[in-house]
């Protein structure tokens, strides 16, 4: 289906001009994509103008929680060209949060479309220097107005996009999180879904009264194995030999995680994909068996993990910032960004920024 | 603080033609209540005509689930006044929501300011049948237009309002949910959040589709006691006793359970509020030492339970529609209506029905 781009659209981003100072998702691009979908049908995508959305009060996302995510970014390569990660996988996971949500999923063609578009017309939006990007956020939410408990008959998808400085996470400092859990058995742990980060915030909120940056959740079933932080993946280091928590049901299935195991096994890592049982990390953290560890995802790419705390007491990695979170986060940049050969065919080049 | 009132908003009651048939939940009276929110300082509250809502497209409340809603019945009385149940249950209620979602909460008074403003704006919307009513929705959101996963500094309140027939359940068919859980261990199962109902959806969807009406939750934490329905709490009666679960954290605190409660024990029921295992209720449905069961919330008020469903078969309730479920419904009615004393001061009158 051909795509409607819309000439305000246009003049909107002739005439932007971009802030001196960018933080992470902060600074919002003047053009977005929009389709909408009723029983089951999409519409054609736009590219319009960035303007406020218009709801029904009594729509479906603002009282049952229809409404799911994505993140992915695009770079600019060495030869000014505007390429984007893996937006397949995002577009999967999508179908699958909305899946799980029982919400109409975005055909991954109609995904694919929103990205590119947007991507390719912000392309002068793509900031220069390594580690800055332009942060993509597709979203789906349900909007039929009417206040019974149930799925919505019609949704809005919407791409935004955000240009953004490098996400400097700094040498986090996790908090075991032992009253709480982030996912329920059964639960939306494993989907992109709202619910899952509106629940996390009052744990990040404790923590952080206590001088930590992040929680480390445990899993649900068992409450004594590691899942994952509240927006990243988590991965140890002892020796040659990376642990990372398996895709169990209740943590999310990362790109930059799947991106890395791939990467971390094609430079000489066994990569084991199992319970990390916390006890047993807090003990190798103390003994120095495990001296590095670190946490991915798409705003940070990777984040060396300093401090794991406990009510019974902080340990230290010994590594910190580590040399494999570090050589990796570069391997995966370098990539991204275009500078080495992309092997494993992960990024997908969009075409020459020009002017419009 | 003073209450705005539009006089767009009169003037849309006064042309307001109800329709013929109402359902539940799905004709929205003209007008509704709103007030914002800048980094805790609440704006005066106004009724204006209900109308689209405009929300920046990064609105927290689209992507982080920062949202939470209430639901509460304005009644006519015989003497055409109009009457609401218990609405500083629902405030407090609200207010425990929103501090698990790290969001601002509404004062108690400027909850009671919406929801009093619009019940005795729409009092001619309230239906006369018994068992019809004026269902009043308070919701609110977080509005902070950026991309990070924070608290939002800016929050809206609304009230709107359904005129709605009697909700009738029926006489529910339950399938006990042993693969998914409602709330994780610590998660927000005891507040009334938008992610609880989203992730509720797939298991209606499941039991629908052999046959049943609603899920019967289990505990997150030892899946084997019982919890309550999607949207109401479960109560099994034995003899003179009637068990439901305690407020074990999971749970929401329903309104209706809690008065229940206290008038079933001035009927001289014992109530017991505590753990209820699943395959220990089945037994005793089956072999009817359990007799009858219900579930009580806002909307339907009390519903007879007809039949337990489970992987091992299918347990009919032999009371069903049940005795007691009859009369605790009538009593409750009875008092919201005003056809019985007010002995416990539940019910407030806000004035008499006249033409506005």
């Amino acid at each position: 289906m051909s795509i409607y781009i819309d000439p305000d659209a246009v003049s909107r981003l002739r005439q932007y001009e971009m802030p001196g100072k960018l933080g992470f998702g902060r600074v919002i691009a003047p053009v977005m994509f929009r389709a909408v979908c009723q029983d089951g049908c999409w519409s054609r995508g736009e590219l319009v103008p960035y303007t406020a959305l218009s709801l029904d009060p009594a729509a479906k996302v603002l009282h049952y929680g229809q409404s799911c995510f994505e993140g992915l970014k695009a770079y600019r390569t060495p030869d000014d060209e505007v390429a984007l990660f893996r937006p397949e996988k995002n577009a999967a996971r999508m179908a699958y949060s909305a899946k799980r949500l029982c919400m109409s999923p975005v055909p991954e063609s109609l995904f694919l479309d929103g990205v590119r578009t947007v991507a390719l017309y912000c392309a002068n939006l793509v900031p220069a220097n390594s580690g800055e990007s332009l942060y993509l956020r597709p979203f789906l939410m349900g909007t039929q107005a009417d206040l019974t408990v149930s799925a919505s008959a019609s949704y809005m998808f919407y791409v935004i996009a955000s240009p953004s400085e490098a996400y400097h996470a700094g040498n986090m400092r996790l908090w075991v999180e032992r009253d709480d859990t982030r996912a329920a058995v059964g639960g939306t742990g494993d989907a992109k879904v709202g619910g899952n980060y509106a629940a996390s915030l009052l744990s990040t909120g404790r923590l952080r009264e206590r001088g930590y940056d992040q929680s480390l959740w445990l899993n649900p079933a068992n409450r004594s194995s590691v899942d994952e932080l509240s927006g990243m993946n988590f991965f140890a280091v002892m020796g040659e030999v990376l642990y990372t928590p398996a895709l169990n049901g209740s943590i999310l299935e990362g790109v930059t995680r799947a991106s890395l195991i791939e990467l971390a096994r094609d430079r000489g890592y066994q990569v084991v994909e199992g319970e990390i049982h916390i006890n047993e990390l807090l003990k190798q953290v103390a003994s120095g068996v495990c001296s590095e560890a670190f946490a991915c995802g798409t705003a940070a790419i990777v984040s060396s993990i300093s401090v794991i705390g406990d009510a019974g007491g902080s340990y230290r990695l010994s590594k910190a910032p580590g040399p494999v979170a570090q050589s990796l986060r570069q391997a995966l940049l370098d990539i991204q960004e275009g500078r080495a050969e992309d092997r494993y065919g992960w990024m997908q080049l969009l075409g020459a920024i020009t002017n419009i």
